[in-house]
């Protein structure tokens, strides 16, 4: 168990809660604002599912931390070692509140945006210290996906950062360089262009498509990496040998990839697709399924440490 | 429990090992061929480690088939319903392979190639009833991934295929149109070429491309697929609210997805940053890890059902 730390948790939607019962149930305590009343005054129920959801994983020894909401930011930010910024995504709004935090708190004091949209660069102009600053992308859903992808300038506050996120029983991936999208949205987007392409080619439907992927690579990818599963596909000879024997075909490979446009048509394929797929379930049912079933495999992660 | 069948298994490399495996713990009775005496004489030692870990998952409750060894074609196909090609990624040996297969056996068995490289329009050229072959793709390792994709132009063999590969367990997912690389490895090198360009321009290593992955989209595709992902993240609209907020900068997003050349600097990078992931362990140490946590996987989906 990680020493107790305070964090401020700034911005109290959806991905904010899943952030607060994270770090509740690691044993920090939480001092939560939002300038919207209604989100605040929501956010004690909004924590309790992601919570709830935790406590079913059983991840924890630690006594669970307290929740503070505060409308208030000054008093939010008491005592605080870390403040978690999950704001709307817009640069300038970012900007203004952390030229209000920094007006606030003590200098060691790291600011962490869970921004999937925008670089740090873009984020940390105008601050008075920006090495303070960081990205810390969380992966939806936060509580049920470990990943915590992580950029900034000050290699102290990013290692401190690491060790944060790693004690709360997350995974976090450090970049050498800022990228738009991190990496994992970027290998999701990627990824996607190829479904979409296959979708509006006509080779494949959209249930096939996602039934191929969380049976197929989707599966070996959350036990292996692409990198990885190259590695191994080489045989004895590993990655060396696979570009050596397979380089020039997968460069090809590459150059069939498809590139679709979004149009009417597509979006149609796209639209109705995945309604056959859903096949009367809502959104808030297909959640939980999701839910359901990133619980399952944390509990048997947990089981094989 | 399936109807008993008998399977031909054409070609006895490390595909047909795992394929026979499934096979037979399935209960089904499997005829294996090889022209090249070695491999056929060292089969059953290559099918003893995937019907182990079979066991170790504890899927079947049949008794399992009978695995009887062949140099003689005509008798590895006696009384075969489906035969399951693994021969080399060669169109004339495969064609030629058909010839020597339709000339023994009757006009009602299927041949089912497990070609991950070539497409069903090249294979059946020649053939003199092409209806009754399909394309069954395997994922890697086929026996702990359940996917198989297939394709055909005959919907009843499609359909009878179908019902045998789910009847031992498999997913099978059907092409409505053929694609070189099929759905999965059309998505997996469409994934790998941006974790290329990832490396390549220094945004993060090999190993935190790979960490990122499998804590993040990786683990999530596990459970969810592609589509579906943006379905639920288009909120309440579902795809339809998420193309019309965000379809504009997801095109934007793929225009600025990298195009990597596998350069000897690129190489390099590829080949040192799987070395260090590895940490020394070796091919085989890697598989085993591998083969421990899809087991650890298939576990838990069988309770789960």
């Amino acid at each position: 168990m990680a020493k107790k730390t305070t964090v401020s948790v700034v911005g109290c939607g959806l991905i904010g809660a899943s952030w607060a019962a994270l770090f509740l149930r690691a044993g920090h305590d939480v001092r939560a604002w939002d300038p919207d009343p209604q989100s605040l005054g929501g956010f004690r129920d909004r924590v309790a599912t992601p919570l709830a959801q935790l406590e079913q994983i059983g991840a924890s020894t630690a006594a669970q931390g307290v929740l503070h909401l505060s409308a208030d930011l000054a008093d939010a930010l008491e005592g605080a070692r870390l403040v978690q910024e999950n704001a709307p995504e817009n640069v300038p709004l970012k900007q203004d509140l952390y030229a209000r935090i920094e007006a606030l708190v003590a200098q060691d004091v790291i600011i962490a945006s869970s921004t999937s949209a925008h670089p740090w660069s873009h984020l940390s102009v105008g601050m008075k210290h920006p090495d303070r600053l960081i990205t810390a992308h969380p992966f939806n859903p936060p509580h049920l996906v470990p990943l915590v992808e992580i950029f900034g300038t000050d290699d102290a506050v990013v290692a401190w950062a690491e060790a944060f996120y790693s004690g709360i029983g997350s995974a976090p991936v450090t970049l050498k360089k800022e990228a738009v999208g991190h990496i994992a949205n970027r290998l999701a987007s990627a990824l996607w262009r190829e479904a979409v392409h296959i979708v509006a080619e006509g080779i494949a439907d959209v249930d096939a498509v996602d039934k191929a992927l969380v049976n197929g690579p989707g599966l070996r990818w959350s036990v292996l990496g692409a990198h990885m599963a190259y590695h191994l596909g080489g045989g004895a000879g590993g990655m060396a040998g696979y570009l050596d024997h397979l380089g020039a075909s997968q460069e090809k490979r590459w150059a069939s990839l498809g590139n679709p446009s979004l149009t009417p048509d597509v979006r149609e394929k796209l639209v109705n697709g995945v309604m056959a797929e859903a096949a009367g379930r809502s959104i808030a049912e297909l959640e939980a399924e999701r839910d359901a079933a990133l619980i399952a495999l944390a509990k048997q992660r947990l089981k094989s440490d």
